[in-house]
């Protein structure tokens, strides 16, 4: 099964709407014939297949109160083959070989989960949490094309949109299956973990103003070195990140003016992002950093502004959906990890509307988003099999 | 008198390779106008002129053993009005004001201190200390032109420039003026400063490679952070620079790849700016900062290049020019301040000839080559009236 699933990964990773490489944007060329692909493998799956409004593909199969499954089959530029595309083709494989269940099952194909084409991001899970804010239609790819007129050129109906959210009652809950896009399986020789919670993440863009001067002429006692500053408030956040499990505290972007060799550095501006599975520890990390940042801007008498530029609560998983499959990865074997998602993914959206849960997949060297991201059959047949035998033992106990 | 000599600055500052500001490079049509210019202020001031074959324009009075003065005419792009030319219009104010004086005395304005043009830097100065590398004739400009050809269509001729060079046995000596281009004499209240030495500069190119990795999920305990260790080297930098008087120590340019606010950083690539008046300080500094480096590499498990880029030693002014300049500085009721130059001037490179000695007149805010370039014309009074009272007292005891 898992050469089928990998074999299928590989032809679908075919349709790029680049020559070289892997890119397939929301409501592009490729983006239409990879939902036409993916529709003909539902339909082997016995599903009955069609495009929503915003461009999802659904399989569905049963009737009656729904298990949704899925993730995305857009991708960033120059991308993996499993990012996303994984969780879709798992997932109809595992439908496929569950053979008949006691309550319906669909499988959504998200069409923007990345948000590289439009501002906005998770169009198509937030429409089927109902949580799609109707003015993103009116946003612009870098071509000038708005969302509502690429959706109608994709043969959708974007006044249809609202009409995508499902009904909360009807809905058992959601289970994706993604690769980790990190190192923590992969360290521990383990084929798969439980997701306990999509982590909150906060971002700030921050500035640090002291003095520009010649490297050669100006003492050290009378500097207002900039990157020097920075240089603490950097050692700050890995501190802060450091002091709490399950913490990440980062500082990935950083420039200096005028950046010369011979030039004191007068204007230093750097990104912090901040993540937790708990918001309180995301907020009491975020107000540590922030006091540090006081203190070493003060010793060192440089300008400081700090603005928040992203702010997104944490997710948690549901504990029964977890029950369910942490059952099934000991079933299969495998002593369950819980660990927290660093990445965000279409199960945050769909938390909005029903209970949620995701399965990791080892991936090669923790990394995605690269052309060289890589998981083995081994681990792609453990966690189809996971979800298989989630999907025998699942019941619905309302 | 400080009156003329800012005016005459003024008009000076006009010429200009440039239809906005200040950009007068070495052998362009903007400095061939200002040697015509300058050198009827020479002329004016009792001196026979010539151009020799570097470009160098020399002003000359009086026969026999002979005493240098002068800076550069050229200026870097979008220059201020008073590096190099200040140094040369003062001298020239100077020695009009001093009138007769018992030895030779020679203006050298030099044609190329800046070394924007060409490859080669100080080419003026090395040609009259004979230690111009022929070599550098060929070296291009951005248009393809070579030093050698840009010299003879400005009317020198390249095959006599090792003539250029001075013969030590008739030199008694080269002092220059210039702008402090640093914050030490304003912050002290001062006009004028004696300079001890030109500082040694050692320059390093270093590399920090870790693991770049996603910041939401790579977990900080397994984390490589080229950025984190990079802000305790840049920290460790600072910590030499400010251990002993007089040393400076300064990371001015800084990169981050991928350096996006989402991701670890896995390479960190920046410049380190050693200086120092002596040059055991300096390689003593040097050392500190590698072995903290390599302490921090190891402790962080980076990987860590270190390559020299710049190694210029000290240059100390001559105590006997020193202790003539400080004299003067006294005379006018100024208590002399001895402070070390961290930039390069003229004056390294005649120090291969002949004992030499610099003033440094105070300029607004430390600051150089951008158009803020200020002084006032009261300091500028104060420097010539240094330079006529130490004309005045200089002997030759030879």
């Amino acid at each position: 099964m898992a050469e089928i699933l990998l074999r299928r990964l590989a032809e679908l990773a075919t349709l790029s709407d680049s020559p070289d490489g892997l890119t397939r944007l929301f409501l592009s060329p490729a983006h239409k014939r990879a939902v036409a692909l993916v529709a003909g493998w539902m339909q082997e799956a016995g599903m009955d297949t069609h495009l929503d409004a915003i461009g999802n593909l659904v399989g569905r199969k049963g009737n009656g109160k729904t298990l949704l499954l899925g993730s995305h089959i857009d991708t960033v530029r120059d991308a993996g083959w499993y990012d996303g595309n994984f969780g879709v083709l798992a997932a109809i494989a595992a439908v496929q070989a569950a053979g008949e269940l006691p309550y319906a099952v669909e499988i959504i194909a998200f069409g923007d989960e990345e948000g590289v084409r439009f501002p906005q991001t998770l169009s198509g899970s937030r429409a089927v949490a109902g949580r799609f804010d109707p003015a993103a239609l009116a946003g612009l790819d870098a071509d000038g094309v708005s969302m509502g007129a690429a959706l109608s050129a994709f043969g959708c109906n974007p006044d249809g949109v609202a009409a995508v959210a499902r009904n909360p009652a009807e809905v058992l809950g959601y289970v994706e299956l993604h690769i980790e896009q990190g190192p923590v399986l992969e360290a521990e020789d383990l084929a798969v973990g439980v997701v306990t919670a999509i982590n909150g993440a906060s971002r700030f863009a921050v500035v640090v103003t002291g003095d520009a001067g010649h490297a050669g002429t100006v003492p050290m006692a009378m500097r207002r070195d900039a990157l020097a500053a920075a240089a603490e408030m950097i050692l700050a956040v890995e501190a802060v990140g450091r002091s709490a499990p399950e913490l990440v505290a980062t500082v990935g972007a950083l420039a200096v003016h005028p950046g010369a060799p011979n030039s004191v550095p007068g204007v230093v501006k750097f990104s912090i992002d901040v993540r937790a599975p708990v918001d309180a520890a995301r907020h009491e990390a975020v107000l540590a950093i922030t006091n540090a940042f006081d203190r070493i801007a003060g010793s060192r008498n440089v300008d400081l502004s700090l603005t928040q530029t992203h702010d997104a609560p944490a997710v948690s998983c549901s504990g029964r959906l977890r029950e369910f499959l942490s059952a099934a990865v000991t079933a299969n074997g495998i002593v369950p990890r819980f660990l927290p998602s660093g990445a965000g993914h279409d199960a945050m959206a769909v938390a909005d509307l029903c209970p949620v849960a995701m399965l990791f997949v080892r991936c090669k060297r923790g990394i995605s988003h690269t052309p060289e991201e890589s998981i083995t059959p081994e681990d792609a047949q453990v966690a189809v099999d996971v979800l298989v035998e989630f999907l025998r033992k699942f019941r619905n106990d309302d």
